[in-house]
């Protein structure tokens, strides 16, 4: 069921490359997910790279530069135009496409703007980049459809047909009052199984979880665990419904989150990968590795003082090791207790 | 926004238990989320919970009793009646019911599902909990809305009318063939905004993402990552939709498996935490920490042969911690990188 990459297959798709060999390479692709594809362009050479993705179809194409690693796209990137990097950002939903546009230096990122055809898209692009790293803000799409409570079901479906162009994934339907405050939710099964002359403030939920722009994206991810929420709604501060956050982006930040964490705990100071090179895998392994070497120096100046027992009794020093690594494990796993315990708030 | 417990409120709570003041304490309880309840419930004494546990309605009760702590539902459970278990069980989800029971003893489960009243619930768990834990199958829920590929939009949202008191929350209907072998999905959304006359087979989407009964845990969290899933089907080995896994029962095997992970890496053998008892912290702490001072002695042996050097130049006791350490910093790094390459299948 799931699609397995293999060395075999990459290798006839990189020959069909070479060859030119479109009709072929089309098939192909179209039989595959996005993320699939994406797997493959992570292993190609950036030419062979830069070839495929000109065959993909306006649908696929950002949904491909979404999933691509992080270094892939850039490269790739660099190769567009402004112009067509803005034709890509059109297709994504505005927080996709925020993503990808506050990586590229900051002068691009206005000519980029700039070129977007749909400018409701690049107003709401522009807006989602200035939130700040690691808020609400900075994870919600604006991609929604809301309604007003004093609608009726019949002409909330009407809305919805409306504005279902822009959203490609709808778990609920927000109600707004008059001053586009956040006043509650309709979950689309409520809205199928209503009776089509309802008034949505009488069949709306009004007792719904949300979360401010300025929220930390730890904060959500711990209310949509704690809630099990698919989808929460992100208001401005003066409650206005603004944005909302998939669960998919926070299972991301919850994913990264751990990993970090790993990553810390065994002394790297940097996010790294087998895949990065000597100077980055270096950078981020040394100042541990420093501090735990000045510890160890001082440890072998006390030592020192001891020099003249040494002599007569050498046989303490066989049992140096033994006690260090026991005391550093015993240690490891307290800290290791302790962090988790904070971690889930459990202490 | 979110739920706070303080301290103070814990002790305002415990006044009126005391108290038997059931009216503050329900009009306490009545403004409050499931989880935030069993939150509360966690950090009182047994004969408190069961009070407060007795307040909740039937509806909340349920909710609460599966976020509470493992160890404190035992505790409350121990002093239900078999009749009493299955009357909670009979509202929750499948799944959940099913991992409630199989945390019981072998006698007391068949006796709990003999005494739901709801025959297609109890067989419906009886199905699950035969299912190997770590599986798709144990991480599935039965209740789904399926629909014929023949039937109309219009025939497709009476089905949903009926078959919806069932299904909690609900992001897509299955569509199957006439031996209920899955063939397509279809979005609610896309049910909306069809044609009331259209027939399903028409606006489905054939091309979806499954899993069988028998895909493990960690493939199914892959996939729901990678394709960016909020509900995934589960067939059974001929094809037969069976069931669908949810994204919040995913995000706990994700949070679970990062948490082993770290726990490993620190040399804990066992799933332990800050408020356990100190037999089972000890329990998952020996192990590892007796095999570190077993090659502790070997590295004692080993410099005991070099006894008469140390007499001569002790100062070569004074490295050995510092040796020592910065090879065992190095390892521990590298072994980080390494299992997290493995992990994301980029190695």
């Amino acid at each position: 069921m799931q699609f397995e990459l293999t060395s075999e297959y990459l290798d006839k798709l990189r020959d069909a490359i070479d060859d030119k060999d479109a009709a072929f390479l089309n098939a192909q692709l179209h039989e595959l997910y996005a993320p699939d594809i994406a797997e493959i362009i992570n292993q190609l050479r950036d030419s062979e790279a830069a070839y495929i993705y000109e065959l993909l179809d306006d649908e696929t194409a950002p949904n491909v530069l979404l999933e691509l690693d992080d270094d892939m796209r850039e490269r790739l990137l660099a190769t567009f135009s402004s112009k067509q990097i803005a034709e890509q950002l059109d297709n994504m939903d505005s927080d996709d496409a925020a993503d990808v546009i506050s990586e590229l230096p900051q002068n691009i990122q206005e000519e980029v703007l700039s070129h977007i055809e749909d400018l409701e898209q690049a107003s709401d692009i522009a807006e989602l980049i200035n939130y700040q790293e690691g808020t609400a803000g900075s994870l919600m799409a604006k991609e929604l459809v809301s309604v007003y409570g004093f609608e009726t079901v019949n002409a909330c479906i009407e809305e919805i047909r409306r504005q279902t162009d822009n959203v490609d994934v709808m778990y609920a339907v927000y109600v707004v009052d008059n001053n586009e405050r956040l006043i509650g939710m309709l979950s689309l099964k409520k809205l199928i199984i209503s009776h089509p002359l309802a008034r949505i403030e009488e069949i709306q939920d009004p007792d719904i979880q949300y979360v401010k722009t300025s929220t930390t994206s730890e904060e959500v991810a711990e209310i949509m665990q704690k809630y099990d929420l698919v989808v929460l709604p992100v208001v401005d501060q003066f409650g206005r419904l603004v944005g909302r956050i998939t669960i998919d982006d926070v299972v991301d930040v919850i994913r990264e989150t751990a990993e970090e964490n790993i990553q810390r705990m065994s002394g790297l100071s940097d996010d790294v990968d087998s895949n990065d090179d000597l100077w980055r895998l270096s950078r981020a392994r040394i100042p541990w590795l420093l501090v735990g070497m000045c510890g160890g120096i001082v440890g072998s100046r006390i030592i020192g003082t001891y020099e003249q027992q040494i002599k007569i009794h050498p046989e303490m020093a066989y049992f140096i090791p033994l006690i260090g690594a026991m005391g550093g494990n015993v240690g490891v796993q307290s800290s290791a207790i302790i962090v988790q315990g904070l971690a889930n708030n459990t202490l």
